[in-house]
């Protein structure tokens, strides 16, 4: 097999079999192809497209590049929820210990945030004392313990989406909707998590400016995730205001905290999307199996505290001043 | 400037300004834009194609990249030709010499062969004691003493290219007609005649398999060279059965030979071939005025040997067994 003759075949409009998508994948993380073949490969692809088996084949040769978390000793249903990313979505720190707080296992690991939006990590490391850098043993603990952990991505976590997303950003090629299915998903696929939801943002200030984009790319990655026999939902929420108010990370942090104390009301953007994203990870990880069950669960969390307890909990346990 | 936005500006569509070019061919040459970034705004290329005025701009960029021949010196209009290859094609080998006998300035410099196709350079280095690597002030006496050269390219010509098609080779890249235009037309602009004949083959061997590509190549060579105030005329012909019977370079050579001694007759692919390229070179040369005209003068040159004489004497100008 020789790499010029892959890019050909794409550039023809031509459907790579598994083998030769698993042949480009592993040479190009080991060196062997070089960084301008995979460029042009990369590019053919922006115009070319991928039928969803190839993005399929595409995303689990990256997951199967490096190591691929074990989480089977964790207890319950494992669950992971993943934003395209925007400016001011601070929803993962209010969901992941509402969920939690209501009996889920909420075992996140997330990557750095890319370009300007700045990630749920920038966001958690913007606390005192916080270390999101924590062992896989460590994170497998709090998360038994306390029911959710959000930390950065450990150990030898898709080297193939390290390499293809750094040369993606410098050569144009960062708007393909089967290279954006295959970086995600091979990411959330390799991090262990039984059910995954997704929140697919659209509109100004999201990468996926339109809905009909947004949409592509949401049943890609549902069906990426069906084909290996795991639970996906993906939810396409709207970016053309920010979720939240404040924006910089210090800020978004204390307005989660907000949320979860109750100072934000039932109707506000940033509740509305948090409960309809707890709401699917409640289902989920089957404890609740309606939508109104789980909101009203959800609801009593915030209410009570719960909610609040664990987002504490979970910064004491990596290290972060809960106060 | 920054090249990933150039590369985003061709990724949707767009045209860009003679700077932005520039600084393209300029980086690339001068290795601050690197390979990856090329090879992915080649294959924008590919997909989205160039204007001829930015296909001009890329040509002027590329021929100023390195040196470029003055040939002001010579006697009377320095005239060119260019086949864009093909298995079998021995044409120049029969027209330079001939075109010389009748008084015409023949000043080529070849590129090597690409891949299977062997280029005029390759054929002359099959016959014993040649060197085509001549220095530029022999390459200009001999064409002032016995009216052709035909040398390999000499000095820093269009470095450009070079780099860029290397890299064109191995990304799957070759195939685009703006590229082909502004590799040929910037080394022949670079190597400084005056008049160019194109000989664009089309057909199964040969680059471009349709007329329609061969006809819109042709075009847009024909019209580069205008933009710079070069005459040029471009001539399709078919290379479905290669043009001539030998195939191998020291086999060719000896066909160029038969037919430069009188024995392969007129209404032979071959022949017919050359006698209209040379034709189209009298008629730049103002060597004559009419089609007609030109071919009574070739003829005339072929049956009396001078054309023969010609090639022996270039050959043996270049160091070779002139038997």
């Amino acid at each position: 097999m020789r790499m010029v003759d892959l890019i050909e075949k794409k550039v023809n409009g031509g459907i790579l079999s598994d083998e030769e998508i698993a042949y480009i994948v592993k040479g190009f993380t080991d060196g062997t192809i070089p960084d301008y073949q995979m460029a042009a490969f990369q590019m053919a692809v922006v115009f070319q497209g991928m039928t969803d088996r190839e993005t399929a084949d595409l995303t689990m040769a990256m997951m199967h590049s490096g190591d691929v978390v074990d989480l089977s000793e964790l207890r319950g249903v494992k669950v992971d929820k993943h934003s395209t990313g925007g400016v001011g979505d601070t929803t993962t720190l209010v969901i992941a210990p509402l969920v939690a707080a209501c009996g889920g296992t909420v075992a996140k690991m997330s990557g750095r945030g890319l370009g300007h939006t700045g990630g749920t990590l920038d966001k958690l490391e913007s606390i005192p004392g916080v270390c999101i850098e924590q062992p896989m043993d460590r994170f497998k603990k709090i998360v038994n313990e306390i029911g959710v952990a959000v930390i950065g991505q450990t150990g030898n976590l898709v080297p193939a989406d390290k390499k293809m997303y750094a040369l993606r950003d410098v050569t144009a090629t960062v708007r393909s909707i089967p290279l954006i299915a295959s970086s995600i998903m091979s990411k959330k696929l390799a991090a262990g998590t039984d059910a995954i939801v997704l929140d697919v943002k659209t509109g100004t200030g999201a990468f996926m400016s339109t809905v009909e984009e947004a949409e592509k790319l949401a049943h890609l990655m549902v069906s990426i995730g069906k084909l290996v026999g795991r639970e996906c939902v993906a939810i396409i929420t709207d970016m053309n205001q920010p979720l939240g108010l404040a924006v910089g990370n210090a800020l978004e942090v204390r307005e989660a905290v907000e949320l979860l104390s109750g100072k934000i009301p039932a109707g506000d953007p940033l509740y509305e999307v948090c409960m309809l994203l707890g709401t699917h990870m409640m289902i989920l990880s089957k404890l609740a199996s309606t939508e109104v069950e789980a909101r009203e669960k959800l609801e009593t969390a915030l209410s009570s505290g719960a909610g609040l307890k664990k987002l504490r909990e979970m910064i004491a346990a990596e290290g972060g001043d809960a106060a």
